[in-house]
């Protein structure tokens, strides 16, 4: 099933470009990162170094490394600030996947596919350790109690989202709210980071988590859609991992609420109760085509879009603005 | 099978009396912790609060405790800052008893026992964050960079555990420098916090890590051999846990050093292959109790607590610092 894009880009979005503008901070990232998981306990560069080389995109980092240039920040803190972002980020998607029993992970099996639950949960706990060694170093208070407070309100997020998991009562806004804090915060967080290290005031600061913020929503509601799109197959990723989980996301949520007594006992058996058989996946994305609820979907990531684009506006322009830009597209337009 | 202690105490050791003397101090850290705990969320007061309340001594914030009123200090730092400890170890709880898979903790169904693993991976982190939050909160970085290392030796220190958990070619040393890491250092930090509130300089801070370190060894020492004593029975608490887990304590690693070739044989089928049939823990314990392993280990629990009251001497003597030589006492004597 391929899903039309309200927006389509001809020319496509690649974010290699905008990595490109951070090439060197990117490198001196990664550096900090290896440097980090190199440990005499084999378990850990193994299990870490799994996910951390995996495949992922780096966005979380490269936001705060786009802020900071933006900003004409020149100093070095920028570089363990990201990498302590993207350890907070690696350290949730380990837990993540160990709650949700998740197998494949951008088309590479997960850690505890690999190597069972237990060394997922303790690496997990020793990259937060890690990350929060990293922030006490940086020596800023004020960084600390943001990226403390990010941390707080993902755990949270985390545990909502999985009371909530088989639950089709939940409304859009409850749904929208795990989101952000499951996601879209650290993203706010990224992005404010890179102003705090420039010494920006706090309207400017104000606009940077609006833009991270909005930026993430988009990019989790077009991760939900993905999800349910033919096309993740060609990549490795699974199809219809959010449904084998009894995951409720929002294309399901607004399929639920849309649909007939009939449907709604369909989403009931294979969410609320996780009674799946052959066929409910092909069934449930014939529902979701149905109500438009993947377009739906795609319209509202679209809505946050242009809020992450509004609150770059009184920015004055540079490279690094432009690249903020299209981080924008890539998140929207991206395949996976 | 009853265990011999090398220096029983007649009296025999309660906590109860150094709890008392820092009895508001208790109240007021425990309203902390209940405060924290109130969330909207049901799962996280009902699996966090499971946990918390289910018969924990409290020693670890007990210690900051006593340390910060044996200094005279007056203030209200150390109140959040034994909370902040209680979580860390809470959080360590939690996914501890995930990995191992345990399903009673103090005669008490474990949280992962009762609703399976994904709730206490997330509430675990949950409560971290929030001790996080709390020593920001505090607003040293000198503390934050305390509690983080510690957190961070801990993390490491379970991987470490997890590393050598079937693997009886660990020297002693290594078991204790894991034990130390898991245990031990919680103990010196927590002590050692009380002291730097009270503004007391290095040396004194270096004598309360010394003996917090001292005193958390010989309490870990204690817990492996209880946990092949009979009497933990009495007490709700399964006997054998680490027996059937495959962990190897010092008390195993003794007994599989001093071993005869079949005696060896018997240790590697059910510690390093996990397989158990009827009848091998009573004859474990019949291995141990013929190489005098659970007295040798209580006789080395014996050492760090000398240690740790050696850690004392130089100290001016009031009613806290006996509380803290009490307590001593009590790691060492303690059925449960």
């Amino acid at each position: 099933m391929s899903v039309a894009r309200p927006h389509p880009d001809p020319a496509g979005h690649s974010i290699e470009p905008l990595r490109r503008l951070v090439a060197d901070d990117l490198t001196a990232v990664d550096r900090v990162i290896v440097g980090l998981l190199d440990n005499p306990v084999a378990m850990i560069p193994k299990i870490a170094g799994h996910i951390v080389s995996s495949g992922g995109k780096r966005i979380r980092p490269t936001l705060t490394l786009l802020v900071a240039r933006m900003f004409g920040y020149h100093g070095t803190r920028h570089i363990n600030l990201a990498a302590c972002i993207e350890f907070i980020h690696t350290a949730t998607l380990l837990h993540d996947d160990v709650v949700d029993g998740s197998t494949l992970r951008r088309g590479v099996a997960t850690a505890n596919a690999l190597w069972g639950n237990k060394p997922p949960v303790l690496v997990g706990d020793f990259l937060l350790s890690r990350a929060f060694r990293l922030m006490v170093r940086d020596g800023s208070l004020e960084v600390l109690g943001i990226l403390t407070e990010a941390s707080a309100v993902i755990a949270e997020g985390e545990i909502r989202q999985l009371a909530i998991a088989n639950d089709l009562s939940v409304s859009p806004d409850d749904c929208m709210d795990v989101l952000q804090a499951k996601t879209a915060r650290l993203f706010a967080t990224a992005s404010e980071i890179g102003a705090v290290v420039a010494g920006e005031e706090e309207s400017t600061r104000q606009a940077m988590r609006d833009y991270g913020l909005s930026l993430g929503t988009a990019f989790q509601l077009v991760d939900d859609v993905l999800d349910y799109s033919a096309l993740q197959n060609d990549l490795g990723k699974t199809v219809g991992d959010d449904f084998r989980e009894g995951k409720i996301t929002m294309p399901v949520l607004l399929a639920f609420e849309r649909g007939t007594p009939e449907e709604r006992r369909f989403w009931e058996r294979t969410f609320a109760r996780v009674e799946q058989r052959d066929g409910d996946l092909e069934h449930a994305m014939t529902l979701l085509a149905r109500h438009n609820t993947l377009q739906a979907t795609l319209e509202e990531a679209q809505r946050h879009a242009m809020m992450a684009r509004d609150a770059l506006a009184d920015l004055a322009g540079n490279a690094y603005r432009d690249a903020l830009l299209d981080l924008v597209g890539f998140c929207i337009d991206r395949k996976f």
